[in-house]
Protein backbone atom coordinates (compact mmCIF):
# COMPACT_ATOMS: atom_id res chain seq x y z
CA UNK A 1 0.00 0.00 0.00
CA UNK A 2 1.60 3.26 -1.17
CA UNK A 3 0.62 6.82 0.18
CA UNK A 4 -0.70 8.24 -2.94
CA UNK A 5 -2.04 7.60 -6.61
CA UNK A 6 -2.30 10.73 -8.50
CA UNK A 7 -4.62 10.14 -11.10
CA UNK A 8 -3.86 12.06 -14.64
CA UNK A 9 -1.11 14.04 -15.81
CA UNK A 10 -1.96 17.02 -16.92
CA UNK A 11 -0.92 20.35 -15.08
CA UNK A 12 -2.60 19.98 -11.66
CA UNK A 13 -1.46 15.96 -11.67
CA UNK A 14 1.93 16.84 -12.41
CA UNK A 15 2.17 19.91 -9.93
CA UNK A 16 0.96 16.80 -7.48
CA UNK A 17 3.45 14.45 -8.34
CA UNK A 18 6.43 17.69 -7.87
CA UNK A 19 4.91 18.61 -4.50
CA UNK A 20 4.54 15.00 -3.69
CA UNK A 21 8.34 14.00 -4.14
CA UNK A 22 9.37 16.65 -2.69
CA UNK A 23 7.58 15.64 0.58
CA UNK A 24 8.95 12.40 0.46
CA UNK A 25 5.89 10.41 0.01
CA UNK A 26 5.75 6.99 -1.28
CA UNK A 27 3.50 7.58 -4.69
CA UNK A 28 2.46 6.79 -8.47
CA UNK A 29 1.28 8.98 -11.42
CA UNK A 30 -1.11 7.52 -13.40
CA UNK A 31 -1.31 8.57 -16.94
CA UNK A 32 -3.53 7.77 -19.80
CA UNK A 33 -1.35 8.93 -22.71
CA UNK A 34 2.36 8.71 -22.48
CA UNK A 35 2.91 12.56 -22.26
CA UNK A 36 2.02 15.46 -20.12
CA UNK A 37 0.12 18.18 -19.99
CA UNK A 38 -3.76 16.97 -20.50
CA UNK A 39 -6.06 19.71 -22.03
CA UNK A 40 -2.79 22.13 -22.71
CA UNK A 41 -1.30 19.61 -24.66
CA UNK A 42 -3.26 20.74 -27.93
CA UNK A 43 -2.85 24.59 -27.50
CA UNK A 44 -0.77 25.98 -30.04
CA UNK A 45 0.59 28.82 -27.98
CA UNK A 46 0.19 29.80 -24.54
CA UNK A 47 0.81 33.16 -23.42
CA UNK A 48 -0.55 33.61 -20.22
CA UNK A 49 1.64 30.80 -17.94
CA UNK A 50 3.51 33.10 -15.76
CA UNK A 51 7.81 32.48 -16.14
CA UNK A 52 6.91 30.61 -19.71
CA UNK A 53 5.69 32.81 -22.11
CA UNK A 54 5.24 31.94 -25.42
CA UNK A 55 5.15 28.38 -25.27
CA UNK A 56 3.59 25.45 -27.11
CA UNK A 57 1.14 23.88 -24.73
CA UNK A 58 2.98 20.38 -25.77
CA UNK A 59 6.03 21.51 -24.70
CA UNK A 60 4.83 23.24 -21.23
CA UNK A 61 3.02 19.63 -20.71
CA UNK A 62 6.71 17.98 -21.30
CA UNK A 63 8.37 20.25 -19.09
CA UNK A 64 5.95 19.74 -16.28
CA UNK A 65 6.50 16.30 -17.33
CA UNK A 66 10.38 16.40 -16.72
CA UNK A 67 10.84 18.22 -13.67
CA UNK A 68 8.54 15.39 -11.59
CA UNK A 69 10.25 12.57 -13.34
CA UNK A 70 13.69 14.49 -12.44
CA UNK A 71 12.38 14.75 -8.77
CA UNK A 72 11.76 11.32 -9.04
CA UNK A 73 8.29 10.55 -9.84
CA UNK A 74 6.89 6.80 -10.76
CA UNK A 75 4.86 7.09 -14.01
CA UNK A 76 2.30 4.15 -14.52
CA UNK A 77 0.73 3.78 -17.82
CA UNK A 78 -2.87 2.70 -18.12
CA UNK A 79 -6.71 4.07 -18.34
CA UNK A 80 -8.58 4.17 -14.51
CA UNK A 81 -11.64 2.63 -14.92
CA UNK A 82 -12.73 2.69 -10.98
CA UNK A 83 -12.05 3.92 -7.76
CA UNK A 84 -12.96 2.44 -4.77
CA UNK A 85 -13.00 2.34 -1.03
CA UNK A 86 -11.22 -0.06 1.05
CA UNK A 87 -10.55 0.07 4.63
CA UNK A 88 -6.80 1.12 4.38
CA UNK A 89 -7.81 3.56 1.63
CA UNK A 90 -8.59 2.87 -1.87
CA UNK A 91 -8.48 0.83 -4.58
CA UNK A 92 -7.78 2.39 -7.92
CA UNK A 93 -8.49 -0.26 -10.70
CA UNK A 94 -6.83 0.58 -14.10
CA UNK A 95 -7.96 -1.25 -16.89
CA UNK A 96 -6.70 -4.06 -18.73
CA UNK A 97 -4.60 -4.53 -15.33
CA UNK A 98 -5.65 -7.51 -12.92
CA UNK A 99 -4.21 -6.10 -10.09
CA UNK A 100 -5.46 -2.95 -8.54
CA UNK A 101 -3.22 0.42 -7.14
CA UNK A 102 -4.16 0.37 -3.51
CA UNK A 103 -3.45 3.64 -1.65
CA UNK A 104 -4.42 5.48 0.97
CA UNK A 105 -5.38 8.77 -0.67
CA UNK A 106 -6.06 9.74 -4.02
CA UNK A 107 -5.69 12.84 -5.94
CA UNK A 108 -8.38 13.05 -8.83
CA UNK A 109 -6.86 14.96 -11.51
CA UNK A 110 -8.29 13.87 -14.80
CA UNK A 111 -9.45 17.31 -16.23
CA UNK A 112 -12.49 18.33 -18.24
CA UNK A 113 -13.03 18.17 -22.42
CA UNK A 114 -14.72 21.53 -24.49
CA UNK A 115 -17.58 19.50 -26.43
CA UNK A 116 -16.56 19.46 -30.04
CA UNK A 117 -19.80 21.34 -32.53
CA UNK A 118 -18.96 18.17 -34.59
CA UNK A 119 -19.26 19.78 -37.88
CA UNK A 120 -16.46 19.41 -41.03
CA UNK A 121 -13.45 21.54 -40.44
CA UNK A 122 -13.52 22.31 -36.79
CA UNK A 123 -10.54 19.84 -35.51
CA UNK A 124 -8.69 21.11 -38.37
CA UNK A 125 -9.09 24.44 -37.56
CA UNK A 126 -8.03 24.23 -33.90
CA UNK A 127 -5.28 26.92 -33.14
CA UNK A 128 -5.64 28.60 -36.60
CA UNK A 129 -9.26 29.73 -36.22
CA UNK A 130 -10.77 27.50 -34.03
CA UNK A 131 -11.20 27.72 -30.00
CA UNK A 132 -12.17 26.47 -26.78
CA UNK A 133 -11.47 28.87 -24.19
CA UNK A 134 -11.96 32.57 -24.60
CA UNK A 135 -9.82 33.40 -21.68
CA UNK A 136 -6.78 31.58 -23.20
CA UNK A 137 -6.68 32.82 -27.06
CA UNK A 138 -8.93 35.87 -27.03
CA UNK A 139 -6.03 38.01 -27.09
CA UNK A 140 -4.67 36.48 -29.99
CA UNK A 141 -7.75 38.03 -32.00
CA UNK A 142 -7.11 41.37 -30.73
CA UNK A 143 -8.86 43.91 -33.52
CA UNK A 144 -11.07 40.95 -35.31
CA UNK A 145 -14.14 40.04 -36.09
CA UNK A 146 -14.90 36.83 -33.66
CA UNK A 147 -17.78 34.40 -33.69
CA UNK A 148 -19.32 32.89 -30.63
CA UNK A 149 -20.99 29.65 -30.29
CA UNK A 150 -23.49 28.77 -27.65
CA UNK A 151 -26.13 29.83 -25.47
CA UNK A 152 -24.99 29.09 -21.68
CA UNK A 153 -23.16 30.91 -19.19
CA UNK A 154 -19.78 30.41 -20.34
CA UNK A 155 -20.62 31.62 -23.86
CA UNK A 156 -22.32 34.64 -22.50
CA UNK A 157 -19.08 35.12 -20.53
CA UNK A 158 -16.79 34.57 -23.68
CA UNK A 159 -18.95 37.44 -25.24
CA UNK A 160 -18.57 40.12 -22.92
CA UNK A 161 -14.90 38.73 -22.34
CA UNK A 162 -14.03 39.14 -26.32
CA UNK A 163 -15.90 42.05 -26.82
CA UNK A 164 -13.49 44.47 -25.44
CA UNK A 165 -10.29 42.98 -27.01
CA UNK A 166 -11.94 42.10 -30.55
CA UNK A 167 -13.62 44.27 -33.28
CA UNK A 168 -16.82 42.20 -32.98
CA UNK A 169 -18.48 39.79 -31.58
CA UNK A 170 -21.08 37.66 -32.89
CA UNK A 171 -23.24 35.21 -30.64
CA UNK A 172 -24.49 32.44 -32.40
CA UNK A 173 -27.20 30.36 -31.11
CA UNK A 174 -29.32 27.44 -32.23
CA UNK A 175 -31.97 28.38 -29.52
CA UNK A 176 -34.30 31.08 -29.75
CA UNK A 177 -33.32 32.12 -26.36
CA UNK A 178 -30.30 32.05 -23.68
CA UNK A 179 -29.67 29.64 -21.21
CA UNK A 180 -27.03 31.94 -19.31
CA UNK A 181 -27.95 33.88 -16.35
CA UNK A 182 -30.55 36.91 -16.99
CA UNK A 183 -28.05 40.07 -15.67
CA UNK A 184 -25.74 38.86 -17.68
CA UNK A 185 -27.33 38.38 -21.18
CA UNK A 186 -28.45 41.76 -20.28
CA UNK A 187 -24.65 42.87 -19.63
CA UNK A 188 -24.12 40.91 -23.30
CA UNK A 189 -27.12 42.82 -24.88
CA UNK A 190 -26.04 46.29 -24.54
CA UNK A 191 -22.32 46.05 -25.70
CA UNK A 192 -22.23 47.75 -28.59
CA UNK A 193 -20.30 45.46 -30.80
CA UNK A 194 -21.88 42.48 -30.03
CA UNK A 195 -24.53 40.99 -32.40
CA UNK A 196 -26.72 38.43 -31.16
CA UNK A 197 -27.89 36.02 -33.73
CA UNK A 198 -30.72 33.12 -32.86
CA UNK A 199 -31.83 29.94 -34.56
CA UNK A 200 -28.43 29.16 -36.24
CA UNK A 201 -26.50 26.44 -36.62
CA UNK A 202 -23.32 26.37 -37.83
CA UNK A 203 -22.63 23.76 -40.26
CA UNK A 204 -19.19 23.73 -41.30
CA UNK A 205 -15.68 25.68 -40.27
CA UNK A 206 -13.98 27.01 -43.25
CA UNK A 207 -10.73 29.55 -43.64
CA UNK A 208 -11.64 33.04 -42.12
CA UNK A 209 -15.65 32.44 -42.28
CA UNK A 210 -18.55 29.78 -40.67
CA UNK A 211 -21.18 28.12 -42.61
CA UNK A 212 -24.36 28.35 -40.98
CA UNK A 213 -27.37 26.78 -41.21
CA UNK A 214 -30.93 29.64 -40.78
CA UNK A 215 -34.00 29.91 -41.00
CA UNK A 216 -33.63 31.45 -44.75
CA UNK A 217 -31.25 29.04 -46.01
CA UNK A 218 -27.52 28.70 -46.06
CA UNK A 219 -25.57 31.46 -44.84
CA UNK A 220 -21.42 32.44 -45.21
CA UNK A 221 -20.55 34.33 -41.84
CA UNK A 222 -16.61 35.83 -42.63
CA UNK A 223 -15.17 35.43 -39.13
CA UNK A 224 -11.20 35.22 -37.92
CA UNK A 225 -12.07 33.41 -35.67
CA UNK A 226 -14.54 31.32 -33.81
CA UNK A 227 -15.12 30.14 -30.35
CA UNK A 228 -17.10 26.90 -29.28
CA UNK A 229 -18.45 27.55 -25.56
CA UNK A 230 -21.16 24.56 -26.15
CA UNK A 231 -20.52 22.40 -22.98
CA UNK A 232 -17.37 20.92 -21.08
CA UNK A 233 -17.56 17.14 -19.90
CA UNK A 234 -15.41 16.74 -16.41
CA UNK A 235 -13.89 12.98 -16.32
CA UNK A 236 -15.57 11.68 -13.69
CA UNK A 237 -16.81 8.40 -14.84
CA UNK A 238 -14.25 6.20 -12.77
CA UNK A 239 -15.24 8.01 -9.32
CA UNK A 240 -18.94 7.12 -9.81
CA UNK A 241 -19.42 4.30 -6.88
CA UNK A 242 -18.17 7.02 -4.49
CA UNK A 243 -20.34 9.11 -2.41
CA UNK A 244 -19.05 12.79 -4.33
CA UNK A 245 -20.84 15.71 -3.92
CA UNK A 246 -21.09 16.63 -7.70
CA UNK A 247 -22.03 20.54 -9.31
CA UNK A 248 -22.95 20.43 -12.69
CA UNK A 249 -21.31 17.29 -13.01
CA UNK A 250 -17.70 19.24 -11.76
CA UNK A 251 -16.56 17.36 -8.04
CA UNK A 252 -17.25 19.93 -5.50
CA UNK A 253 -14.46 21.44 -3.57
CA UNK A 254 -12.91 24.06 -2.50
CA UNK A 255 -9.20 25.40 -3.19
CA UNK A 256 -8.29 23.27 -0.31
CA UNK A 257 -9.12 20.17 -3.03
CA UNK A 258 -10.77 18.34 -0.18
CA UNK A 259 -13.93 16.19 -1.64
CA UNK A 260 -16.68 14.92 0.59
CA UNK A 261 -14.83 11.56 1.35
CA UNK A 262 -11.80 11.87 3.94
CA UNK A 263 -8.48 11.34 1.47
CA UNK A 264 -9.93 12.09 -1.83
CA UNK A 265 -8.85 15.34 -3.42
CA UNK A 266 -10.35 16.93 -6.84
CA UNK A 267 -7.52 18.92 -8.20
CA UNK A 268 -7.57 21.00 -11.71
CA UNK A 269 -10.63 21.13 -14.81
CA UNK A 270 -11.91 18.26 -12.55
CA UNK A 271 -12.88 20.79 -9.46
CA UNK A 272 -15.77 22.72 -9.09
CA UNK A 273 -13.80 26.33 -9.37
CA UNK A 274 -14.24 29.99 -11.38
CA UNK A 275 -11.67 29.62 -13.58
CA UNK A 276 -10.06 26.49 -15.35
CA UNK A 277 -6.46 27.38 -16.17
CA UNK A 278 -3.08 26.36 -16.19
CA UNK A 279 -2.81 28.64 -13.73
CA UNK A 280 -5.32 27.66 -11.11
CA UNK A 281 -4.76 23.68 -12.06
CA UNK A 282 -1.07 24.03 -10.43
CA UNK A 283 -2.21 25.75 -7.69
CA UNK A 284 -4.50 22.90 -7.37
CA UNK A 285 -1.73 20.30 -7.17
CA UNK A 286 0.19 22.07 -4.53
CA UNK A 287 -3.45 22.55 -2.08
CA UNK A 288 -4.17 18.54 -2.70
CA UNK A 289 -1.04 17.21 -1.46
CA UNK A 290 -0.88 19.75 1.50
CA UNK A 291 -4.39 18.68 2.64
CA UNK A 292 -3.21 14.80 1.62
CA UNK A 293 0.11 15.51 3.77
CA UNK A 294 -2.50 16.82 7.02
CA UNK A 295 -4.62 13.80 6.30
CA UNK A 296 -1.81 11.27 6.27
CA UNK A 297 0.42 12.24 9.08
CA UNK A 298 -3.25 13.48 11.59
CA UNK B 1 -10.07 57.14 -13.95
CA UNK B 2 -8.59 53.58 -14.88
CA UNK B 3 -9.98 50.45 -14.67
CA UNK B 4 -7.68 48.69 -12.08
CA UNK B 5 -4.74 49.03 -9.97
CA UNK B 6 -2.53 46.23 -9.23
CA UNK B 7 -0.89 46.81 -6.11
CA UNK B 8 2.43 44.85 -5.47
CA UNK B 9 4.64 43.07 -8.22
CA UNK B 10 4.83 39.76 -6.76
CA UNK B 11 3.99 36.61 -8.79
CA UNK B 12 0.28 37.20 -7.63
CA UNK B 13 0.59 41.07 -9.11
CA UNK B 14 2.36 40.32 -12.24
CA UNK B 15 0.25 37.15 -12.77
CA UNK B 16 -2.61 39.57 -12.61
CA UNK B 17 -1.20 42.01 -15.13
CA UNK B 18 -0.72 39.49 -17.30
CA UNK B 19 -4.45 38.47 -17.32
CA UNK B 20 -5.54 41.96 -17.44
CA UNK B 21 -3.47 43.12 -20.38
CA UNK B 22 -4.74 39.83 -22.34
CA UNK B 23 -8.12 40.56 -20.82
CA UNK B 24 -7.87 44.38 -22.76
CA UNK B 25 -7.98 46.31 -19.20
CA UNK B 26 -6.52 49.82 -18.73
CA UNK B 27 -4.18 49.20 -15.52
CA UNK B 28 -1.37 50.56 -14.24
CA UNK B 29 0.84 48.13 -11.93
CA UNK B 30 1.79 49.81 -8.85
CA UNK B 31 5.64 48.58 -8.06
CA UNK B 32 7.42 49.35 -4.88
CA UNK B 33 11.25 47.82 -5.72
CA UNK B 34 11.88 48.48 -9.09
CA UNK B 35 11.95 44.31 -9.88
CA UNK B 36 9.63 42.18 -9.70
CA UNK B 37 9.05 39.12 -8.08
CA UNK B 38 8.26 40.35 -4.19
CA UNK B 39 9.30 37.54 -1.56
CA UNK B 40 10.48 34.65 -4.26
CA UNK B 41 13.10 36.79 -5.24
CA UNK B 42 15.18 36.37 -2.22
CA UNK B 43 14.96 32.69 -2.70
CA UNK B 44 18.67 30.85 -3.70
CA UNK B 45 17.07 28.26 -5.76
CA UNK B 46 13.06 27.21 -6.95
CA UNK B 47 12.69 23.58 -7.74
CA UNK B 48 9.08 23.44 -7.27
CA UNK B 49 7.30 26.53 -9.71
CA UNK B 50 6.14 23.71 -12.38
CA UNK B 51 7.18 24.53 -15.84
CA UNK B 52 10.61 26.53 -14.15
CA UNK B 53 12.89 23.40 -12.83
CA UNK B 54 15.77 25.15 -10.63
CA UNK B 55 15.43 28.45 -11.52
CA UNK B 56 16.46 31.57 -8.75
CA UNK B 57 13.74 33.17 -7.50
CA UNK B 58 15.41 36.83 -8.65
CA UNK B 59 15.38 34.98 -12.21
CA UNK B 60 11.80 33.80 -11.54
CA UNK B 61 10.64 36.82 -10.36
CA UNK B 62 12.01 38.75 -13.17
CA UNK B 63 10.78 36.69 -16.05
CA UNK B 64 6.96 36.49 -14.91
CA UNK B 65 7.71 40.98 -14.82
CA UNK B 66 8.92 40.84 -18.44
CA UNK B 67 5.86 38.78 -19.57
CA UNK B 68 3.61 41.26 -18.31
CA UNK B 69 5.83 44.11 -19.76
CA UNK B 70 5.87 42.27 -22.96
CA UNK B 71 1.97 41.89 -23.12
CA UNK B 72 1.81 45.57 -22.39
CA UNK B 73 1.32 46.30 -18.95
CA UNK B 74 2.53 49.52 -17.49
CA UNK B 75 4.74 50.08 -14.06
CA UNK B 76 4.29 52.95 -11.89
CA UNK B 77 7.56 53.22 -9.20
CA UNK B 78 6.12 54.11 -5.82
CA UNK B 79 4.83 52.71 -2.10
CA UNK B 80 1.40 52.85 -1.81
CA UNK B 81 0.93 54.66 1.79
CA UNK B 82 -3.24 54.19 1.56
CA UNK B 83 -6.12 53.20 -0.37
CA UNK B 84 -9.25 54.77 0.70
CA UNK B 85 -12.95 54.56 -0.81
CA UNK B 86 -14.44 56.80 -3.33
CA UNK B 87 -17.75 57.38 -5.01
CA UNK B 88 -16.54 55.95 -8.72
CA UNK B 89 -13.82 52.99 -7.06
CA UNK B 90 -10.92 53.79 -4.72
CA UNK B 91 -7.91 56.38 -4.77
CA UNK B 92 -4.40 54.87 -4.18
CA UNK B 93 -2.56 56.99 -2.21
CA UNK B 94 1.09 56.88 -3.04
CA UNK B 95 4.37 58.36 -0.80
CA UNK B 96 5.88 61.10 -2.12
CA UNK B 97 3.02 61.85 -4.71
CA UNK B 98 0.35 64.20 -4.59
CA UNK B 99 -1.62 63.16 -7.07
CA UNK B 100 -3.15 59.57 -6.42
CA UNK B 101 -3.67 56.79 -8.37
CA UNK B 102 -7.85 56.63 -8.94
CA UNK B 103 -9.68 53.29 -10.33
CA UNK B 104 -12.75 51.13 -10.52
CA UNK B 105 -10.84 48.57 -8.52
CA UNK B 106 -8.05 47.58 -6.90
CA UNK B 107 -6.56 44.04 -6.46
CA UNK B 108 -4.14 44.12 -3.24
CA UNK B 109 -1.06 41.83 -3.93
CA UNK B 110 1.21 42.99 -1.14
CA UNK B 111 2.04 39.93 0.36
CA UNK B 112 3.83 38.52 3.74
CA UNK B 113 7.09 38.64 5.00
CA UNK B 114 8.44 36.26 7.27
CA UNK B 115 9.62 37.35 10.75
CA UNK B 116 13.18 37.23 11.34
CA UNK B 117 14.81 36.01 14.50
CA UNK B 118 16.99 39.01 14.62
CA UNK B 119 20.06 37.02 15.74
CA UNK B 120 23.55 37.39 14.03
CA UNK B 121 24.71 35.31 11.36
CA UNK B 122 21.19 34.63 10.42
CA UNK B 123 20.97 36.98 7.36
CA UNK B 124 24.21 35.72 5.92
CA UNK B 125 22.93 32.37 6.28
CA UNK B 126 19.83 32.69 4.34
CA UNK B 127 19.92 29.96 1.25
CA UNK B 128 22.87 27.89 2.81
CA UNK B 129 21.50 26.73 6.21
CA UNK B 130 18.56 29.26 7.15
CA UNK B 131 15.38 28.82 5.73
CA UNK B 132 11.85 30.56 6.54
CA UNK B 133 9.86 27.84 4.63
CA UNK B 134 10.39 23.88 4.88
CA UNK B 135 7.73 23.53 2.06
CA UNK B 136 10.27 25.46 -0.45
CA UNK B 137 13.60 24.44 0.76
CA UNK B 138 12.52 20.85 3.15
CA UNK B 139 13.66 19.36 0.05
CA UNK B 140 17.26 20.36 -0.06
CA UNK B 141 18.06 19.17 3.31
CA UNK B 142 16.83 15.36 2.27
CA UNK B 143 18.71 13.48 4.67
CA UNK B 144 19.98 15.84 6.66
CA UNK B 145 19.82 17.32 10.49
CA UNK B 146 17.57 20.45 10.77
CA UNK B 147 16.34 22.33 13.41
CA UNK B 148 12.58 24.47 13.59
CA UNK B 149 12.84 27.69 15.62
CA UNK B 150 9.18 28.50 16.57
CA UNK B 151 6.25 27.09 19.04
CA UNK B 152 2.94 27.84 16.79
CA UNK B 153 0.80 26.01 14.02
CA UNK B 154 3.63 26.57 11.21
CA UNK B 155 6.60 25.33 13.10
CA UNK B 156 4.56 22.33 13.92
CA UNK B 157 3.30 21.70 10.68
CA UNK B 158 7.16 22.22 9.12
CA UNK B 159 8.17 20.07 11.76
CA UNK B 160 6.19 17.40 10.68
CA UNK B 161 6.53 17.82 7.22
CA UNK B 162 10.33 18.13 7.51
CA UNK B 163 10.63 15.26 9.62
CA UNK B 164 10.04 12.80 6.28
CA UNK B 165 12.54 14.20 4.36
CA UNK B 166 15.15 14.82 7.14
CA UNK B 167 17.30 12.91 9.10
CA UNK B 168 16.45 14.34 12.60
CA UNK B 169 14.61 17.36 13.68
CA UNK B 170 15.03 19.48 16.84
CA UNK B 171 12.03 21.77 17.56
CA UNK B 172 13.05 24.64 19.30
CA UNK B 173 11.15 26.81 21.85
CA UNK B 174 11.69 29.92 23.96
CA UNK B 175 8.44 28.84 26.08
CA UNK B 176 7.60 25.63 27.76
CA UNK B 177 4.50 24.70 25.54
CA UNK B 178 3.41 25.23 22.47
CA UNK B 179 0.97 27.35 20.83
CA UNK B 180 0.20 25.16 18.02
CA UNK B 181 -3.26 22.92 17.85
CA UNK B 182 -2.84 20.07 20.49
CA UNK B 183 -3.73 17.43 18.48
CA UNK B 184 -1.22 17.80 15.67
CA UNK B 185 1.63 18.30 18.32
CA UNK B 186 0.72 15.03 19.28
CA UNK B 187 1.45 13.94 15.58
CA UNK B 188 4.49 15.90 16.25
CA UNK B 189 5.35 14.02 19.51
CA UNK B 190 5.15 10.40 17.86
CA UNK B 191 7.65 10.90 15.39
CA UNK B 192 10.81 9.06 15.93
CA UNK B 193 13.40 11.73 14.36
CA UNK B 194 11.56 14.67 16.34
CA UNK B 195 13.27 15.76 19.32
CA UNK B 196 11.51 18.92 20.74
CA UNK B 197 13.04 21.22 23.57
CA UNK B 198 11.88 23.98 25.68
CA UNK B 199 13.21 26.89 26.81
CA UNK B 200 15.68 27.49 24.43
CA UNK B 201 16.44 30.44 22.41
CA UNK B 202 19.26 30.99 19.89
CA UNK B 203 21.34 33.26 20.02
CA UNK B 204 23.76 33.27 16.48
CA UNK B 205 23.70 31.02 13.40
CA UNK B 206 26.89 29.62 12.39
CA UNK B 207 27.96 27.42 9.58
CA UNK B 208 26.28 23.92 10.31
CA UNK B 209 25.71 25.24 13.83
CA UNK B 210 22.91 26.95 15.74
CA UNK B 211 23.88 28.67 19.20
CA UNK B 212 21.43 28.55 22.04
CA UNK B 213 20.92 30.01 25.69
CA UNK B 214 19.88 27.12 27.44
CA UNK B 215 18.80 26.99 31.11
CA UNK B 216 22.07 25.40 31.67
CA UNK B 217 24.24 27.93 29.73
CA UNK B 218 25.47 28.38 26.58
CA UNK B 219 25.30 25.54 23.93
CA UNK B 220 26.52 24.50 20.17
CA UNK B 221 23.72 22.47 18.48
CA UNK B 222 24.88 21.07 14.95
CA UNK B 223 22.57 21.00 12.44
CA UNK B 224 22.85 21.36 8.55
CA UNK B 225 19.76 23.68 8.34
CA UNK B 226 17.66 25.93 10.60
CA UNK B 227 13.97 26.44 9.56
CA UNK B 228 12.56 29.60 11.53
CA UNK B 229 8.80 29.64 11.85
CA UNK B 230 7.87 32.38 14.34
CA UNK B 231 5.77 34.28 12.45
CA UNK B 232 4.51 36.36 9.39
CA UNK B 233 3.28 39.54 8.47
CA UNK B 234 1.60 40.40 5.86
CA UNK B 235 1.71 43.82 4.59
CA UNK B 236 -1.86 45.67 4.75
CA UNK B 237 -1.20 49.03 6.91
CA UNK B 238 -2.46 50.72 3.71
CA UNK B 239 -5.90 48.74 3.73
CA UNK B 240 -6.28 49.92 7.77
CA UNK B 241 -8.90 52.53 6.49
CA UNK B 242 -11.06 50.43 4.77
CA UNK B 243 -13.50 48.11 6.57
CA UNK B 244 -12.17 44.77 5.73
CA UNK B 245 -12.45 41.49 7.71
CA UNK B 246 -9.29 40.02 8.59
CA UNK B 247 -7.59 36.48 9.79
CA UNK B 248 -4.63 35.97 11.75
CA UNK B 249 -3.70 39.61 9.92
CA UNK B 250 -4.58 38.44 6.25
CA UNK B 251 -7.23 39.69 4.45
CA UNK B 252 -10.38 37.07 4.59
CA UNK B 253 -11.42 36.22 0.67
CA UNK B 254 -12.00 32.49 -1.14
CA UNK B 255 -10.25 31.67 -3.84
CA UNK B 256 -12.04 33.97 -5.93
CA UNK B 257 -9.81 36.34 -4.33
CA UNK B 258 -13.52 38.79 -3.30
CA UNK B 259 -13.16 40.55 -0.21
CA UNK B 260 -15.91 41.76 1.91
CA UNK B 261 -15.55 45.29 0.07
CA UNK B 262 -17.24 45.31 -3.63
CA UNK B 263 -14.47 46.23 -6.16
CA UNK B 264 -11.46 44.73 -4.10
CA UNK B 265 -9.35 42.04 -4.26
CA UNK B 266 -6.34 40.32 -2.79
CA UNK B 267 -4.41 37.68 -4.06
CA UNK B 268 -1.29 35.75 -3.06
CA UNK B 269 0.17 35.69 0.47
CA UNK B 270 -1.80 38.44 1.73
CA UNK B 271 -4.97 36.04 1.34
CA UNK B 272 -5.90 33.73 3.87
CA UNK B 273 -5.44 30.43 2.70
CA UNK B 274 -3.48 27.09 3.16
CA UNK B 275 -0.60 27.49 0.90
CA UNK B 276 1.63 30.52 0.08
CA UNK B 277 3.25 29.16 -2.94
CA UNK B 278 4.15 31.12 -6.27
CA UNK B 279 2.23 28.60 -7.50
CA UNK B 280 -0.94 29.37 -5.48
CA UNK B 281 -0.19 33.64 -5.98
CA UNK B 282 -0.28 32.95 -9.97
CA UNK B 283 -3.56 31.72 -9.40
CA UNK B 284 -4.74 34.42 -7.44
CA UNK B 285 -3.53 36.80 -9.49
CA UNK B 286 -5.93 34.94 -12.69
CA UNK B 287 -8.50 34.74 -10.33
CA UNK B 288 -8.42 38.12 -8.60
CA UNK B 289 -8.55 39.46 -12.95
CA UNK B 290 -11.47 37.16 -13.39
CA UNK B 291 -13.70 38.26 -10.58
CA UNK B 292 -12.58 41.90 -11.13
CA UNK B 293 -13.90 41.78 -14.88
CA UNK B 294 -17.40 40.14 -13.69
CA UNK B 295 -17.15 43.11 -11.09
CA UNK B 296 -16.60 46.09 -14.29
CA UNK B 297 -19.01 44.55 -16.47
CA UNK B 298 -21.78 43.45 -14.30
Amino acid sequence: MIDLAIIGSGPAGLTAAIYAARAGLRFVLLEQDGYGGGQISSAHLVQNYPGVPEVSGFDLGEALRQQALDLGAEVTYGTVSLVEQIPEGFSVHLADEEAPVQARVVIAATGASPRPLGVPGETEHIGSGVSYCATCDGSFYRGKNVAVVGGGDTAVEDGIYLSSICSSVTLLLRRDQFRAAQRRVEVLEKLPNVTIRFKVKPTAVEDKSLVLDTENGPETLPVDGVFIAVGSQPATAYLQQLPLTLEGGYVAADETCKTAIPGLYAAGDIRKKQLRQVVTAVADGANAVTSALEYLRG
